[in-house]
């Protein structure tokens, strides 16, 4: 009984092959969503952003989301947003206008994104995840539940300044990065920490407030007994280096594009 | 093809002027929306109380949500809540029974109000704050996100005390407040910081356990080469003070309300 | 107006005597609800997890919501998972797949649940908490807003392991919880706490990283003028020994269950 014809879907949204649209959901004006992709139940796509309720000529902006998609039950994502392929949301996401993802993205559940934010590819929001306006994120970025990233330095200010993180760079649990923070690559966050100065390439900081650790290669898994980071040598499920190892794919067209 | 009629509306809603609602959204009895005010999709306002479940003679609660309000889509408001003018939710807020807030507030996405608080007037929650039931809070006050109020000293127990905090204080990102904590005016609370004892007017406390950092006067604003704080000096968006400054307004028969 | 027919259930869910469903609730196949339990508005129980979009064959799991249950509206409950009688939800929690829970459970508003959980009976989850995979808890645990339980300890990782809780223990607000922890029975977790070694029965740890404070009964309680801990002999509300008082319920042949 999963998907019958209890949807409402704009005659101005454009949906590609294969798309399934679950009970109740909405799909607002501009909306396309590419081929394959699957919006479950009680979702909001498209939503109109807060122009709509003041401009009698309100034209909502265009929203896009590519193929191979899955948006779960109770999201809303507002109008003018995009999101590349195999874009997967968890349960009752909200991604506010003007969003930018590549492809391979994944925001979990009551994560919520401000807008006006851009990711790279394979980035990963785990739970309850905050992302404030203005900041921008490299690829293979994987941000752990409840951190938040801040924008305001002297709260309240009209000077929002968002932060930047590199791509490889992973953000522990319970974090809270204050505004206008730069992270390098390759670098790990620990749970917990405020992070209040910029941390640099390789390196592992935590704390409240947190302090430069060493180096990421310093800390060690018991299970293959040799360090852990650059963690892309030890793990590769879903991604794209999965059949030939961190240095050969680094090494490819593809590959290249993230180095 | 925003806003058509399929939506519920009880028949003792008292529903005015101009006012939108969205698809799917419900309005339960005994609900009262002033003119101009839109309630976005997915949306259900006076939602009954746990007594409906096991009371035959239940009769809801009056909620009242006052004109020019803005109810984002997938929000849900218990009755007996009542909110002023000019009352703005994110997405899928949760707020329940017997909250009061003053005119102009915000309520963020995810927030989660537990009832039998009350807000003054110009307040903002952002994303993901909880407060618990009997805090109470003045005017002018914005907590941001993933803040928490809690109000029990020894969980779990019978003794629930809120906290209160005065007019124009500002807390961080992070923060939470133990119970029966009262914090001053014009004072701002750091990011992730645990508050354990009161705040006196017009102070800085930061930490986990927090500590008195100083005066917020000490706060430097490198853009306006002066003190950030006080705040309203330096801050007036969408406030009462925008036209005059802070200094005229305070004077003011408005303004002396919130001295 | 609370309950009628707008609600969608499939005809492989078997629905209790006195059951009622809300208003654009949906009810998936092979979902058991037994009697007298309340699903409010905008539900979704039985959602069909990851495989059923690659699947053609696939059959959804049997989800079992026991009697006297009341889920509260907004709330996604994936197929899969088990919850015993007197079960009771906020708004909008998320409890993924193969999730178990006793009975006399709750889950607050927002809290998110994994799957592949296993709760004993009268576990209270508060707002906004996080349970990663693979977490285990015995009964009586009451865990406060914003805590967060992990599984991965370098992430990312395939070595995801669970941490363990047994009865009677109560985690405070914004704690952390690090991957593969014992806490033992009768545990106090302060506020905010980081917790990265595990906790004997009946101590008291807090802060960040977390230290050993003391005995969780050498914390007084000015109301009883006694220890506030072990919290069973001054807390029973909606508990089995409110009637007959600690002691002697822990003697009878239900307490003895939870020694």
């Amino acid at each position: 009984m999963r998907f019958n014809k209890s949807y409402t879907v704009s005659k101005s949204a454009i949906i590609g092959d294969n798309v399934q649209i679950g009970r109740n959901s909405i799909i607002h004006d501009n909306v396309e969503i590419k081929s394959n992709t699957i919006i479950c139940e009680n979702c909001i796509i498209g939503e109109p952003n807060a122009q709509s309720y003041i401009d009698d000529g309100y034209i909502n902006p265009k929203t896009y989301i590519g193929s191979n998609s899955l948006i779960r039950s109770g999201s809303i994502i507002y109008s003018g947003s995009m999101f590349g392929d195999y874009f997967t949301t968890g349960n009752m996401v909200s991604i506010r206008e003007n969003s930018i993802f590549g492809k391979h993205c994944i925001v979990g559940t009551f994560s919520d994104v401000q807008g006006d934010v851009k990711f790279g590819d394979y980035c990963r929001l785990n739970s309850h995840v905050q992302i404030a306006s203005k900041c921008m994120f490299g690829s293979f970025i994987f941000i752990y539940p409840m951190v938040v990233f801040t924008n305001d330095p002297l709260p309240p200010s009209n000077n929002l300044i968002g932060s930047t993180v590199n791509n490889f760079s992973q953000i522990a649990a319970g974090s809270i990065i204050l505004p206008g923070i730069s992270i390098g690559k390759h670098c790990l966050i620990g749970a917990k920490s405020l992070i209040n100065k910029s941390v640099p390439d390789y390196e592992f900081h935590a704390g409240n407030p947190a302090v430069r650790i060493g180096k990421v290669n310093h800390i060690w898994s018991k299970e293959v007994k040799k360090p852990h980071y650059p963690w892309p040598y030890n793990f590769d499920r879903n991604l794209p280096w999965s059949r030939m190892g961190f240095d050969e794919w680094i090494e490819t067209d593809e590959g290249k594009n993230y180095d």
